[in-house]
């Protein structure tokens, strides 16, 4: 094993270049310090997963990821991590809601990017640009690099899961870097990452409802995944 | 009276472009949750604030002073204010060390520059260019024009500073409006303000000494401004 995470493990390959990721029946809130069993958490994530990243290449945003292997388990692309989480905002929702006082459902006027440090010992502080800078995160070329791709991705999300009748609310990407210095998309993109919210109904279809104890996790991540299948296969 | 802060009070007088200002006799901490009375850091401060920004202005720096009027009072330019405190790191302390995990005393490849919302019931939180555009705090364009004159200022302050034996760690200044839409320096630049540290011995001469309860507040202004007045009259 390389890598245990609060929702996946990655391990090694006989191909020093791939990684086999496996998702977890696993759900935490608070950084870590909730954390609750949820089986059928991990394949449908896996699934959903999946599904975006193929579908995100399709539209030409190239990524990690390289196929399935099971329904817990996918082969991904061997990178180097950018301690980043980099989150994407078209409506007040949140952490943003809270911090600054924009009511929740509130629709902001442009798409609000925003760096968290990676650190679960320092709890992910917000930062800014010349903070991923000194912290020698990221050059100046790299963080124009990354906002930008965020921004063209934040544009094809909108736009497939607008497909499905869900409004994309916020999200938070990772990137991880190739040898040769290219910026890919990695890690995952699913309820776990999402605010996705019903478009008729302004249901809460991602892990809010397990943040907020709003009711039964698995069945609205197979919700996801049945519309998705249904409007893309 | 126009508007009371944790250290000072602001008056409106017979003209409307000039506001009096008198500095109070008050420390507090925390955003205010912890406050004790302190007699004499009112007129320290108003004599080094007046002292700095007439220093500024001499470096070509515009700001809101107009002249001192009293050991307590002085007389500044009517503004709107920003609400934005803008903060420039040049080595790591306080916040940023902590959050950051970077140690406190660490020297910064360059001048780090923060924006803070500043809002009480929100308690000032750190925000980044998106946010103070989408608070329509200000423009790109004011953004930019706020950080390049944050960035003048670190120097002259860094010049200024160094010429009494002081290394200038941080500090924090706010901006205002004119009715033309010019922006200019405004608030107060003191011991309350920035983060300074004696050249030889490290000690600190500013808030931190009431902030960690280091000894007594007022003799270390003192020394600023004694330092000040032999080195500048």
């Amino acid at each position: 094993m390389l890598y245990e995470g609060k929702a996946k493990k990655l391990f090694k390959t006989d191909d020093s270049s791939v990684i086999r990721v496996k998702y977890l029946d696993q759900a935490t809130a608070l950084n870590g310090a909730r954390k609750d069993s949820v089986a059928g958490k991990g394949s449908l994530n896996n699934q959903i997963t999946a599904f975006v990243f193929e579908e995100l290449k399709q539209k030409g945003i190239q990524n990690h990821f390289i196929r399935q292997i099971s329904k817990h388990e996918q082969f991904i692309e061997a990178l180097e991590m950018i301690p980043l989480e980099v989150v994407i905002r078209n409506v007040s929702a949140g952490s943003f809601a809270k911090r600054l006082g924009v009511t929740e459902g509130e629709p902001l006027a442009f798409p609000v990017l925003e760096f968290y440090y990676k650190d679960d010992q320092l709890d992910d502080p917000i930062i800014n640009d010349d903070h991923v800078k000194i912290l020698q995160i990221g050059t100046e070329k790299e963080i124009l690099a990354i906002k930008q791709e965020a921004h063209k991705i934040n544009l094809a999300l909108i736009d497939l899961f607008g497909k499905i009748d869900i409004q994309l609310i916020d999200f938070k990407l990772e990137f991880g870097k190739r040898a040769d210095g290219t910026i890919l998309l990695a890690d995952e993109i699913t309820p776990d990452t999402c605010r996705l919210w019903d478009k008729e109904t302004n249901d809460h279809l991602d892990k809010d409802v397990y943040r907020r104890n709003l009711g039964e996790l698995v069945p609205v991540y197979q919700k996801v995944l049945d519309r998705l299948e249904k409007a893309f296969h």
